[in-house]
């Protein structure tokens, strides 16, 4: 991104063309739920979205939040929570190197986050999915979305399902996914509160005071430049790096060339507008990763990487097994299943019924089916005998996957290719304080800039959870409103 | 780092103290190289160290230096090279996501390289040595030092020693390691050169002009502020951050807590300099990880992790080892040796001797020795059948292990526990040129400043080459100390 833009502009040489309290760039769900706060606390906002629509990114997702501690959905379906289960969890789960404090913060204020997207007018049903899974098959609105009753963290801290999903929506010709009627009400809310919005209109360079305070933006809509003064602060809300080329090389290179659940908007344009203050980032290496197998099939087979060994609890979120796919395995991976859990398998229902496409290979045997995939002789036989050992005694000593997935692998026998079959998208960006000030270098927040959203690192360092990132986008979104409103 | 140091100061607020046409902060072998090459350049140089001598953690360290296209030391002893199977190698070893225009400048005068570096007084002893370990035991002055004669990189890429080491000398009570007797000539040379050298002198904060050049810093000697003026160019040389918890923490945590090979003032001063000025940083996660154990014993045994599953072959790089201990394994990894080979490997040199301490658990059987180490129950048993099954055959089909050192386990049988047993250094930071010109994130040099060493991110991005960092350090060393003379 050569095109000078990023530098910052002096506001001595700025006519300004329009002005607001605060100025919020993006209008996916932290940029929304930034506005909707900003507004709330009395402030004058204006939004400027680059697409011709709000929603971004969290529009076109599945609609995940994670969110727990006992929220009203949880108690309503019976599940015992506490915020001390939820931080143990989330810094064992989203590590090394988790921002402790904010994630202190989240899992404080995530009962009442529940409560404000529901006053939002987001509607979660009274329902449980329970089966392994990308997302529920009808809208349900609680899950298990982090692998929390998976191995290894049940062993130590009381699982709770926290991924709450917005009830979905029939419409003619199908239905509204989880994100839309997530992004819906909360883009009705923003207006509802006069926010001005204005479409087609892309965010360029931030303009700083003699003092080095962010006092508006410069933005561009179908050509023109527009100078947007802001009275109070600026909230940048643009998304993740997942397609800028530079960037995914010179910091997440492992997803180069495979991004995810993102969208080509997703510039990085924030972060590198940011840093052009000086600010600081964390954790640019950091990615989810989706594994495109359904879930259904992965946790009644086993998961062998090139050398026909196991690697992973095989009924654990699928995030978690993406992760390990990509990130310790070079991406190589397969399914094993064998007919009879194949068969059951069909008879489930699942949102990914998409990846079960017929397997890449089926044998009468194990050893023929390693030759076939190419697999070291003797290394996926060894790898089934010992599974098959203790699943016969419902056990997984290696790995933990819970005995109600352990059956021993029988024949015909069946194998998934998995090569080339991860994506993701970045988790890393601007480091924000609990209250989604932008920190420059040294440690001091840049005056008058704040961010949320994936264009920050939030809850998550090296791990994911699926709602993490609507989640700590929505939840410091807010907070990154209330803070500018109540700047300058 | 929370002492405002860290932000640009304005040069109209500056009452100079002294000048230079290029000041160098950091005089380990990035910074001696620059500030050779620039008053070779004609400029009038000043170099900052902030110890009370000069060398860095480069005079620390084993002195490996990487490398290769046929250097006269690889000619000498009969080791054909060439500089694309140098690239070829780099590129495939040091990713992914590295700096391909670095590498092919980098390999492309690395042969000038060495003949520069004899001819500044760096004597290399015509010897090599084609044993396992971290250093040649006896100071000889060639040896493999990144796995390039093993899997998998030995299947495609023609392999030469490229890790080139400076002739120990032997002084009263022990000998002068390879560091040493690279930095002693290099430190003998700035001095000759008429550099002028202020040790104790930290750099505390770059000089800015009105249109955002760099013109200078701010120091630090015994408590005192100096503001020098750099004429022509300021060239950051600082070392990592290995030191600098915060830094560690927000972007390379899998080291927290266990620095290696690094010295306690690389505390990462001269990326947030940078960054504070809008430089760009590239591959802040990667880092270098050493393994505490001696080769000699690793490559005649099995490595495994947790699970009992061998993860790695055992005959390559231990730079490659620790870091698919750490980064993949979590940092479990235990080595597998029966007592023949035990016995073998004592008759060996090592300069990794030290770390041949009696093994943990000794067992008549490895059903035994699997439960002592609590592996769980047949997981070790069913590797070890596995490797015995090739073995005898002389292959290793899951890692490529070479022939020379398969050979089917036996008993009685040992363990070493390396859980804890890795650590390293890191090897991300500002983002540079080919010729060492600091970027901005806007993609363009920022104007008067430079930089080489591990402040920067140099040949490597994931993977890792024992002589990489004082290979690049001192090449880009060079460039910078040349594109600072110039510049102005």
């Amino acid at each position: 991104m050569n095109d000078g833009t990023l530098m910052p502009v002096s506001a001595a040489e700025i006519e300004w063309t329009d002005e607001a309290d605060v100025v919020v760039a993006g209008l996916g769900v932290a940029g929304a739920a930034a506005a909707i706060e900003a507004a709330r606390a009395g402030a004058d906002v204006v939004a400027l979205e680059r697409l011709g629509g709000g929603g971004g990114a969290a529009a076109m997702s599945g609609g995940f939040i994670y969110l727990g501690g006992g929220t009203a959905l949880q108690r309503a379906l019976g599940f015992d929570d506490s915020v001390e289960n939820m931080k143990s969890f989330m810094k064992a789960a989203l590590g090394p190197g988790v921002d402790e404090a904010k994630i202190d913060v989240y899992c404080e204020g995530s009962v009442e986050h529940y409560d404000w997207l529901v006053g939002a007018g987001v509607v979660f049903d009274e329902s449980f999915w329970g089966e392994p899974g990308w997302e529920p098959p009808h809208g349900e609105g609680l899950m298990y979305s982090g692998g929390e009753n998976a191995a290894p963290f049940n062993a130590t801290i009381p699982p709770a399902p926290r991924g709450h999903l917005p009830r979905r929506a029939a419409v003619t010709g199908g239905e509204q996914a989880g994100g839309y009627m997530l992004m819906k009400p909360l883009l009705d809310f923003v207006d509802d509160l006069g926010v001005r919005t204005l479409y087609d209109n892309s965010i360029r360079s931030l303009v700083v005071d003699d003092d080095g305070r962010v006092v508006g933006v410069v933005s561009r809509s179908f050509g023109n430049d527009m100078a947007i003064r802001a009275r109070r602060g600026v909230v940048l809300a643009t998304g993740s790096f997942a397609y800028d080329d530079t960037m995914l090389h010179d910091h997440a290179p492992q997803i180069e060339g495979r991004p995810a659940a993102s969208i080509e908007s997703h510039d990085g344009r924030s972060i590198l507008m940011g840093q052009a203050l000086g600010a600081a980032t964390a954790h640019m290496d950091a990615t989810e990763v989706a594994i495109f197998c359904d879930p259904q099939l992965m946790a009644r087979g086993i998961l062998v990487n090139g050398q026909g060994q196991r690697f992973v609890t095989e009924d654990t979120y699928p995030g978690r097994i993406g992760q390990a796919t990509l990130l310790n395995q070079g991406g190589e991976a397969f399914v094993i299943i064998d007919e009879a859990s194949y068969e059951e398998a069909l008879t489930t229902e699942s949102t990914s019924a998409m990846m079960r496409a017929t397997p890449k290979w089926v044998c009468e045997s194990v050893g023929e089916l390693e030759a076939e995939i190419g697999l070291p002789t003797g290394s996926l036989s060894a790898t089934v005998d010992l599974y098959n050992m203790h699943a016969a005694n419902g056990t997984d000593p290696l790995f933990g996957k819970k005995s109600q997935w352990l059956k021993p692998i029988s024949t015909p026998v069946a194998a998934y290719d998995l090569r080339g079959m991860t994506g993701g998208f970045t988790l890393g960006g601007l480091k924000t304080t609990v209250d989604s000030e932008v920190l420059h270098v040294s440690g001091v927040p840049i005056p008058g800039l704040y961010a949320a959203g994936r264009c920050t690192s939030g809850v998550c360092a090296g791990g994911y959870a699926s709602g993490a990132s609507l989640g700590d986008g929505s939840f410091f979104g807010r907070r990154a409103g209330v803070s500018a409103a109540a700047a300058g």
